[in-house]
């Protein structure tokens, strides 16, 4: 299990979200509060829309919470458009290919979960991704192979029906090998416009989710607060401060839609 | 506030201790039971003596639960006397340089704790270390100060002596530079025959340390035990397993010395 | 590119071939002599057998020349069977799956060379691997996919067979696919007891391959020589000193099987 | 050795700079040519002027032509004065704390050469840096030593004389413990606004160090060329193409000062 968040709206410092509010990322990387496992330090990642066509990543496979090259990046990277994860691994290698969030083209994907049985179904998987996509799978995790299923689709046209393709594949997948551990999933796809976030469990026992909302400012460790862009929304794992008017739980199988300043929720089913 | 341990006897591949144990010291590298502080994920290290004439030391800055490399060598090395060291940094960089045990010739040195006020007394420090041995310090903690200090008296001709010179030079820095903060240390010390290990604090509050008595079987992950040798001494900041008899708890102010297969408890005091 | 060799016969500590030789593998992964590439600054890798049923292996991403763990292992570290790369990668990512040698079963196995148009075949050819060994694949590189080809048929049984079927099967599918790059390799195949290692290239341009006659001492840094068991024997990318009867040139399409302290050479030729 | 390069004009993307030159400094870390070590594979570090008060650093122990990240940064940072370093080791440990730039404050340091009998020299050095400033030395070069030599001076007030009084107070130790080996050094530093550099050797060999002219483009890999600010100036260890009009060559015992788009060269002396 992981923990992850994308934040949209007006630009702001990374740091504001991931280092300085009391429960920020880097915190959760060592005392994550709403998952039993309570520390992710297998590696981590950012992902940001600047000023080139593609967005910048940047994986390591330190802890977060002792990386000074990521502390020093977040209080320099400023964008409209941030996704940030930090890694506890159900068991595939820790190395910067394994780290979120993951690229195709413009594209941006993070994943707090997995698929049960991956390794049974991994080569089945892998051959229902579009065969020139195949070679660009750089890792070994369940996660990545995920978002290649997903980019097999269309995605600029409409990600969240790739989405629910890809959860139908794996869905069928999985029935056809009769795994019994389930599909656990808090996903984010991002294309430094649309921001699209899911909540899904086979079992209906998916990871925790939220977003924002009244997000003016943040309770942030010693006492300060900063303000935040009033436009600014967050989807992440779990809540960056304790002010339960902030945060909003998504329901189970939800999509989130974030787009010009608006949050959607839609049912999420699997397509087949 | 960092976890190690130490083993001397028949030799046992290090994975016994490191890794099979209920508690092992990987175990605790994640969540460690006799601390306030109970992720120890800011590197590691292992110290052996082997065939050659001075001791094998292993560093790397992945946390230890997450490091193949750790796993694979823990399970091929063999040894009469091996140390082991998982490190939460109280500020010092992650770095190699940084991990114990270190090595000094034949001996190695590793500490839990830390030097109250490091910053301020660090240069008055190093300048007590021998001119000689200055610049073979290669990391920036207090901890290789520490060793320093102590390596700048004769090791080889009395140990603890060695570490009471160390003790009590940084105590009467502390005063002398008026430091609240108190020295903090359990701390082992060894050549490959001696074992000294050394819990004490300024202020009588040293984190815990433990040594093995009837040490035939440690209960393991998975419900099994293995046998250790029956001569096997471990001396260690926290119990490998839940069972009582196995372990016994060190007095504060205490010098633990450990040869041919005896524990010796000798009272501890700085000397000036 | 990359640079490697395997050592059988007495047991050796590493460092007498890997740091000490005037052209050692570590001299050798920064001013390689028989290649166009002389830096194999991405990764290396140590596999040895020891007194586990499994062979032990280290790979770190540093480059050979400056990681100090390196050199205290190889110091330590004595074995009748090692192997040994340092890597040039041609692209894929420098992470620890990537590195030589690879491990199944007993199995250790090193290439140095390419795939040419892997991605092209890449998905054709993890399709031949046997189904429940695709999950097993931990990395991304052709070598990986070209060892677990061969592990797809019986190692135990005909080690050298397994490497003409795996040879036989990339061959086919380059011609399917119409690549106009050839396969080059020289590998080593071992499991502790056995050592067969094959020089080939679809064009007759395959890397060097050199096996060691007379191997008594070798040419050290500093003038120094140290001896080797009398029946040792290298097989290695290139010779780790100046002296030219230490050292025999491996011919194109050949595999060498190293058994009982004989250097036998066959013919090799793929088979579909 | 090392090499380094340190821009300053309008803001550009780092990349344009550090890799896509056919001379970039990326390109140099495998290959330089201006020197007797031709690999600089020893880490890297970048140093950049942003939104923040600070300078940004970024440095990584991998070799700077395998490190995605690094190309990932280089492609995303735009910035008015960027400082980077490639690094060949005297010696001393692979680690982030000791890869160039050094900061402290709004200052950037980067080094290219090596204090001759630094170990010797190591102790009276240190105590020569001011000891409000010693605790701050987090790693184990000559280089950062020197840095906080000079900063040990007001750096704000005139930083050529800083490194003035700096280099004084090595060539007075140097003398002082009789050491042969002698003080080489191309050195920068900046504060955002200004850069100063300096070209210095205690026997007149110093290392090789160039500043632009004339700077509208460069010739890129591919035969590309990409503009560059007509008010872009580059002071750097050597040429980033082959047009010799593009570069000068500065003279032994010179410094460099570098603001307001002009290059102005003054003679350089050691003070004591």
């Amino acid at each position: 299990m992981c923990r992850w968040l994308c934040y949209t709206g007006s630009p702001v410092f990374a740091d504001a979200l991931l280092f300085k509010p009391v429960n920020s990322l880097v915190e959760q990387s060592q005392h994550a509060q709403r998952s039993i496992y309570t520390v992710n330090g297998d590696g981590f990642g950012l992902g940001w829309y600047g000023s080139r066509p593609w967005p910048g990543v940047y994986h390591d496979t330190q802890p977060a919470w002792n990386d000074d090259n990521f502390h020093e990046l977040a209080a320099q990277i400023r964008s409209h458009m941030i996704l940030a994860h930090v890694r506890a691994t159900s068991g595939t290698a820790i190395q910067r290919t394994n780290c979120h969030p993951f690229r195709h083209g413009r594209w941006l994907f993070q994943h707090n979960g997995e698929i049960g049985g991956f390794d049974k179904l991994k080569r089945d998987l892998q051959m229902e991704v579009a065969p020139a996509l195949f070679p660009q799978i750089r890792g070994s995790t369940d996660s990545e192979t995920m978002f290649y299923l997903a980019a097999s689709h269309d995605l600029a046209a409409d990600p969240l029906h790739a989405l629910r393709r890809a959860v139908g594949t794996i869905e069928r997948l999985r029935r056809m090998h009769k795994i019994k551990d389930g599909l656990y999933m808090t996903v984010a796809l991002a294309d430094g416009q649309r921001l699209v976030a899911v909540r899904y469990a086979s079992d209906h026992r998916a990871p925790s989710l939220y977003h924002s909302r009244n997000l003016h400012a943040l309770h942030e460790v010693g006492g300060k607060t900063e303000n935040l862009p009033a436009d600014g929304i967050l989807v992440l794992s779990e809540p960056l401060d304790g002010v339960s008017e902030h945060w909003e739980k998504v329901p189970e199988s939800t999509a989130l839609v974030v787009e010009r300043g608006q949050v959607r929720q839609i049912p999420f089913e699997p397509e087949e």
